[in-house]
């Protein structure tokens, strides 16, 4: 009875519970989530998830959804082994760490999410072109939130700290979206950003993300 | 050199981090931010939170900001004292919590904030009225969480599970808001969740919270 994850390689949040269990050198299933024929609003999927949303995770008898959720259960599960992303007996860099996840899911993905989708998913689903004005105030949103990156990154190489952590690897999707749009201008504009993204991209446990699609 | 919270009484995310020390029976002091003045704006407080927003925490030479990352450090700190928070060693019990802590900043919080926003605060700062067109929207987009809600407090009295937990705590400003808005309806319209609210705003530590004001 071993780590199973539920989901679709190319739905970002799927992506990054992959990137962690890869992180964590993780051994686990993979089980693709059919969303075409609506099997993640099916009862069965209902019990891993009651959001019917990808991904779910099992763990033996533990179920458990949200992303974030899961990559850190990960984080604490494999704590001995794979990237260091846990560090309970230091106050201090714990402290360094939390802020930066929250950061992430309340200040940084509602608005990068809604750029990507504008940008990227919306011409791929065929429900239109992207609303200029839309984008132009989403970007302005979200060069707020990376004016902030900019000086953390001038400080340390991650927004984590000194090291690589769970609140870089959980912008690592997005990122990866934006780098393909053509909002990546502002990503480029910032020096520290830039150089940041550029380094978290090329992690491998990224590469084996993008070789799940 | 003890804990030092600063922030603003009437801050819902300032009351989340109260709340939380209150729970752990922490002791600290209350620094109030200037937030008219600007004060949450000046280099000083920078350094505390750099994106210029209250809560901020101190404690001894560690920093940190986000309502929801002081309280999980609250929580780790104060791990022998007041309410359980944290079960290292009971990963079954974790993964309870876990979900229902992103369920909380995700997807309840960024629709029930902007209906408070509609609701109380717009007409409060004299920005007009509520848009009833956005305010029916937005409670349509919360009775989809909250149905989810429904289900799971049907089935264990906390969303955390048997015990009242940090993703419980985490709704009580937001909830708290709701609860004196027409949209309390909703919340009423659901005997588990209407329950749950009215357990979880009893808690002594949230009285404390709302004495501060």
């Amino acid at each position: 009875m071993g780590i199973k994850l539920y989901g679709v390689a190319m739905s970002t949040a799927t992506q990054r519970a992959l990137a962690c269990l890869y992180e964590k050198e993780a051994d686990f299933e993979f089980v693709t989530v059919d969303m075409k024929s609506g099997e993640h609003k099916n009862e069965l999927f209902l019990k891993k998830n009651p959001f019917g949303q990808v991904p779910a995770m099992e763990d033996g008898e533990i179920t458990l959804f949200e992303s974030r959720a899961i990559s850190q259960f990960v984080a604490h599960t494999f704590m001995a082994q794979g990237t260091q992303f846990i560090f309970p007996q230091d106050k201090k860099k714990m402290s360094g760490i939390a802020p930066w996840m929250e950061v992430e899911s309340t200040k940084f993905d509602p608005i990068a999410s809604k750029l990507v989708y504008e940008c990227m998913y919306k011409p791929m689903f065929g429900r239109g072109t992207p609303d200029e004005a839309v984008v132009a105030q989403l970007e302005e949103d979200l060069c707020k939130v990376l004016d902030v990156y900019e000086a953390r990154l001038g400080e340390c190489a991650y927004l984590s700290g000194d090291d690589f952590g769970l609140p870089d690897l959980h912008h690592l999707p997005t990122i990866n979206c934006i780098m393909k749009i053509d909002s990546k201008k502002i990503i480029e504009a910032r020096p520290n950003v830039s150089k940041w993204a550029a380094t978290i991209l090329a992690r491998p446990s990224w590469t084996k993300v993008l070789a799940q699609n």
